[in-house]
């Protein structure tokens, strides 16, 4: 398999500084795509061992384009998390003054994140939309736009100053990331794990969606996300992209799994990886009666029973 | 009040054309506003009675600006929905063949929906993003790009031709408008109707979601759009929109507010209107044991028992 990652590009975006806090990105090729797409794609064809991408984020919550590619065609399987606090600073060419900026540019996903700043600093700048926030940078260096919101580490590789740092609308502002490859074997589990499945509903009746979460809570596994995405047959169609604590490896979770194979029209698995949020000792203990010793003990004794050896 | 409604604009979008639809329209001065949080603002200070914005699509999803307006500050009410199919066309300067077309422009919105179509006939041109489709079409106009996606209605507007009609690449593309005014009594029952409300959770054990899902569940109401959206508290933090079968008046919808509001952090209520999909002859009816009068009766017997006339 070739010793590269595909990532959504270009340079010195907050996705390649995400993807360099992974250890293994140090011993491979990090190849620059122009979208999320084509950076699965490829993965899909054998061009990468692996894509990087933004799949979560506090502001603008989940990242469709991402999940819809995750969600459709040849499946892909998630290894890795990262998660990146995004602060903004404002770029501009040096010697710039904040009463001197008439235009602004970043990625649109950026806007929601400084739309307060700019609101209370920048009343009168007008807003254009760039590929990346490295483009709208690129953009500022050429002159065509006065100020580029991007990270700090963007200034230096375009000539810029950073005029204001720091900036974002809400506290904690963080964007999640994902290392995406081929399905394979999960890694083992680390004790402080989640897993990413895709759930469609059989039918449509009062309770149905109640249903699918019942076989997550009756087990007590906490979900950490839910988004739903259109199916593309017509308003109100919708699937489920689910986040649930633990690992396909842990007795709760392989059985709720069983279940909605069981009850959900389809469901797609989409890996069991270690959670970036919480260290494995920090992870909370789970509810009683869900650990596998207790499965494992439940699932003898019933045996016992049949065996009239109770 | 005054006799306007504002609505996302420029004029010549499927905004427009959706909002025609409605008769109250034809009464009104109709003001196309720069986004929809300037046309919600609009009624928020009283400049309009009321604003017309996208709300859902089925390509798309939850259109994630709307939501979030409604979400926060100033409370609104929805009033009536709006169902549109949204095909595009090519529309370019007389006389352009597609052999000619290098650059393509549109909302952003428009990209998922013309992505296949884009790839199959024209795979080289350049996307070039644009405040709206008729912007776009303006753009084609004045000869910045050669093609626009847009309405058909735009192209008499802008001097254009259609070179293509019908273009999307889902079947059955739809987008929801709502009217959104400020607080009142909602209109009347029509015997198919929906309601909206947004919930935050009090806090995340297993089942917490579940929990809310079955206030509605165990009253027999389906759901129709379920849709997180952060809290902005951090990854993790969302609050839920959701639009549910059935009326505020109606009992077991009622009951069912009442029962999130005792068990929710807040519940936001966002209205009771008619749906656009069905008329109200085609509704289901309610599950057994879930129509006004099984409430009133059940009530009526737990009031009768307490008095020891059972």
């Amino acid at each position: 398999m070739p010793a590269s990652y595909a990532y959504l590009g270009p340079e010195g975006t907050f996705t390649e500084v995400a993807l360099r806090t992974l250890p293994e990105a140090a011993t491979r090729e990090l190849i620059p795509y122009v979208s999320v797409q084509s950076a699965l794609d490829a993965v899909r064809v054998g061009e990468a061992e692996a894509a990087f991408v933004p799949i979560e984020n506090s502001v603008e919550g989940g990242i469709t384009t991402t999940l819809d590619e995750l969600v459709a065609g040849e499946p892909l399987m998630i290894y890795r998390e990262v998660l990146l606090s995004i602060t903004f600073a404002l770029l501009v060419r040096p010697g710039t003054k904040l009463a001197d900026i008439k235009s602004v540019s970043a990625h649109p996903a950026a806007q929601p994140q400084v739309r307060n700043w700019l609101r209370a600093h920048l009343p009168d700048a007008v807003w254009e939309s760039a590929a990346s926030n490295a483009d709208a940078a690129r953009l500022v260096q050429e002159g065509h736009y006065d100020a580029a919101f991007a990270g700090e580490f963007a200034a230096a590789r375009y000539g810029l100053e950073a005029l204001e740092t720091g900036i974002h609308d809400a506290e904690n502002a963080q964007t999640r990331f994902v290392l995406v490859g081929r399905p394979a074997r999960p890694a083992a589990p680390t004790g402080a794990d989640k897993t990413s499945v895709v759930l469609w509903q059989r039918d449509d009746h009062p309770g149905a969606l109640r249903d699918l979460l019942g076989e997550f809570a009756s087990r007590g596994i906490n979900l950490m996300l839910l988004q739903s995405r259109p199916t593309g047959a017509g308003i109100g169609n919708y699937c489920f992209c689910i986040d649930a604590e633990g690992h396909i490896a842990d007795r709760r979770v392989a059985e709720a799994l069983m279940g909605l194979r069981r009850i959900c029209l389809q469901v797609r698995f989409l890996g069991s990886y270690p959670r970036a949020d919480i260290a494995p000792g920090e992870a909370r203990p789970t509810p009683p009666g869900t650990s596998d010793e207790e499965f494992m003990a439940a699932s003898d004794w019933v045996a016992r029973c049949q065996d009239g050896r109770f």
